[in-house]
């Protein structure tokens, strides 16, 4: 069954503001055995609204909108469905009571402008918003003598994703063909993107029963396998087969089997190894610890460290002679490996870190080109070095030297 | 005027991968006064290319057409336009030529697809890509009587920006009746959201001429005010007005009038002061001197800091006594001020930061629930504490105390 989405809302034909939810929907109806086949954004006018869901209605079995269910004049949503469909709409008397309940728990007063988000269209079911005020909707329909089904929910992510959750997901099964589905996630990290597509490419494509994307980013890249057959057992088999193939093909480069993050899976090495890990970050300015850190529980494995942006604090936080830094330069592999050696020892880190690089725009030199980083791993044993060159701006030298850095301590982990 | 954007290809109807050209072309297109009065994302099926643009046709006056330019089967935006205006294609000499050239140039085979980037639409022009091979047209056409402009640009946003700002801005700009727009960006840290409306909504609604968009993220506030005038001096005249009034309301919360982030005022006004900055970082894991070293030219004014994040490291990075952790708890006001202190004095720095919470998602109390965080601001004269509770989980809670760090840095400084 094929669907559209429309979001609704003026704000969104700004250069400012974008449709998210329709990632997180097209992805619960993809699950489903729906494809999305169009998305559409149109903005708060009646007459732009009712044309863009008869276009829809004309194409797709399924139609959801988001947005535009508030109380306020430019929310008409409800209206225009009503319009696109020749339905009336019919004021609720649950859903008002629940309104005026919902106004006196919050002391506040209510607007006569409120009352709108009763207006249900008649033969619609109202679906339950816990997040906000405005209900969604339901509609089990014909248009032109198609079954057509129309679900009406809420802009805001956060009324928006459980609604659909709750109410629409159990109501779409019920629709839906049953169809089985089996889906897995492989992740890696600095394989180059050229040689990633000429490895995987002449695998993924003689599965052409499985829907393979591929998203890469600064380092990442993240393969996503579908597959959709008449039983549970024939999917999952086509998917484990082509992703073990792929896992081969990717070897010390994949990272996760199951969607983890890069940094979890540091983590989760450290704690395998009941290792700890300190960083001294310079160009990259605290990346590190902050993706480190973004996950949680992450200080049972990790220490902290410094970042050593200036001269002096490479000196003072991870013992790295000043002799040194006037000898070979800030930005060497001297210096990295003994601000890596330096933070271990200062903080009795099983793991020390060292990242040191010029991440530009201004600072380079022929020898010393913007985007070269060095990288040092230490332990209690030895200091392992590298250095690359990331081609691309400030914040892009900067997310893959960060990635890089992860990468190393995974490597030395495993 | 009103235009449709369409952006072609079926990942972006995965739940992976999102358009962002489109918020591009929309900022540049409202310069030139034309609105865009919807967005549709459609897959890589001819026939579904056509019908979408021909939807697009018979309700906007200007259509821009991203993707499916290059040399696959899937890259059917030439074939569909075609169709959908009843025109033929002719391959092109000249882009052939430069085709087989470009080829030549990388000593890349040439494979029998790539041909197809030579076809083109006929009346059409061909408009020049440098950063790629697919070259994009333009077309000034009817359809049903009506004048249509018609833009093919490719779908990579490095070849499509470009394209787009050399070869179709200059045309559109002769052929869309000349406006007169002015704009200003104001930019608010810190001020609740339930505050700002209700501060600005009475003062920016009362000038009814200018389109006024408000962008919040996680105590960040951005108002863009847009306004269209007959005459280039009445257009700035209004929003000086209006902006005058934004910013004597915003006060103290208003840290820029030009667009800047919030850490390139934080580093200005260090440059101004001739002072420096050291932080110490416990929740926040590196988030705040992430971001300072995100800007250009940092190194100037920041000298670094440390990543704080077990209890030993406050006391040996940051000179915390250990018997205040004990006494007080790692997350307190006393112990937040100590590491704004202690990094001061150990970096030499003019002034020092300390950040020390509980981001969650558990680790909270009673007393001190998930969300609370402690900071501290330290120069010569004295040490200045404050505490915050944040809502939401904990990207969300380090997103805010972040930004809660950077503004009383900036607040210091003022």
């Amino acid at each position: 069954m094929k669907c559209e989405i429309i979001a609704v809302g003026s704000e969104m034909l700004t250069p400012f503001r974008q449709d998210t939810n329709s990632l997180y929907i097209t992805g619960k109806l993809n699950e489903l055995g729906v494809t999305v086949a169009y998305k559409t954004i149109v903005g708060d006018r009646r007459k732009d609204l009712v044309n863009v869901i008869q276009t829809a209605l004309s194409r797709v079995d399924i139609v959801v909108l988001m947005g535009g269910l508030g109380p306020t004049e430019d929310d008409l949503t409800r209206e225009a469905t009503a319009d696109a469909l020749s339905l009336r709409l019919r004021r609720d008397g649950a859903v008002l009571a629940s309104i005026h309940a919902r106004a006196a728990a919050w002391r506040m007063p209510m607007p006569e402008n409120n009352l709108k988000q009763a207006d249900v269209i008649e033969t619609a079911t109202v679906l339950l918003n816990p997040n906000g005020s405005a209900p969604g909707q339901w509609l089990d329909t014909t248009y032109n003598n198609y079954r057509k089904l129309i679900m009406l929910v809420p802009g805001p992510p956060n009324e928006c994703k459980p609604m659909f959750d709750a109410e629409c997901l159990p109501r779409l099964r019920e629709v839906v063909p049953r169809r089985h589905i089996a889906k897995r996630t492989l992740k890696a990290a600095m394989i180059p993107e050229s040689q990633a597509d000429k490895l995987l490419a002449p695998i993924y494509t003689t599965y052409t029963d499985i829907d393979t994307t591929i998203l890469a980013h600064a380092g990442d890249i993240q393969l996503t396998l579908l597959c959709t057959k008449a039983d549970q057992e024939t999917a999952e088999q086509r998917v484990e087969e082509l992703a073990g193939k792929l896992e081969e093909a990717l070897d010390d480069w994949l990272y996760s089997s199951e969607g983890e993050t890069l940094e979890q899976i540091v983590l989760y090495y450290l704690g395998l190894r009941q290792a700890t890990l300190a960083v001294a970050e310079s160009c990259t300015g605290g990346m590190v610890a902050q993706r480190i850190t973004g996950v949680p529980g992450s200080s049972r494995s990790f220490l902290g460290g410094a970042i050593v942006y200036s001269d002096p604090l490479k000196t003072s936080f991870a013992n790295v002679p000043p002799e040194m830094i006037a000898k070979y330069g800030a930005v060497s592999a001297e210096v990295a490996a003994a601000m890596a050696e330096g933070i271990r020892r200062r903080t009795g880190a099983t793991l020390g870190l060292g990242v040191t690089g010029i991440a530009g725009p201004t600072g380079g030199t022929d020898q010393k080109p913007v985007g070269l980083v060095y990288f040092a791993v230490a332990d209690a044993q030895k200091t392992d070095t590298y250095d690359r060159t990331f081609r691309g701006d400030r914040d892009r030298v900067r997310q893959w030297a960060t990635q890089q850095a992860l990468d190393l301590i995974r490597k030395k982990l495993m």
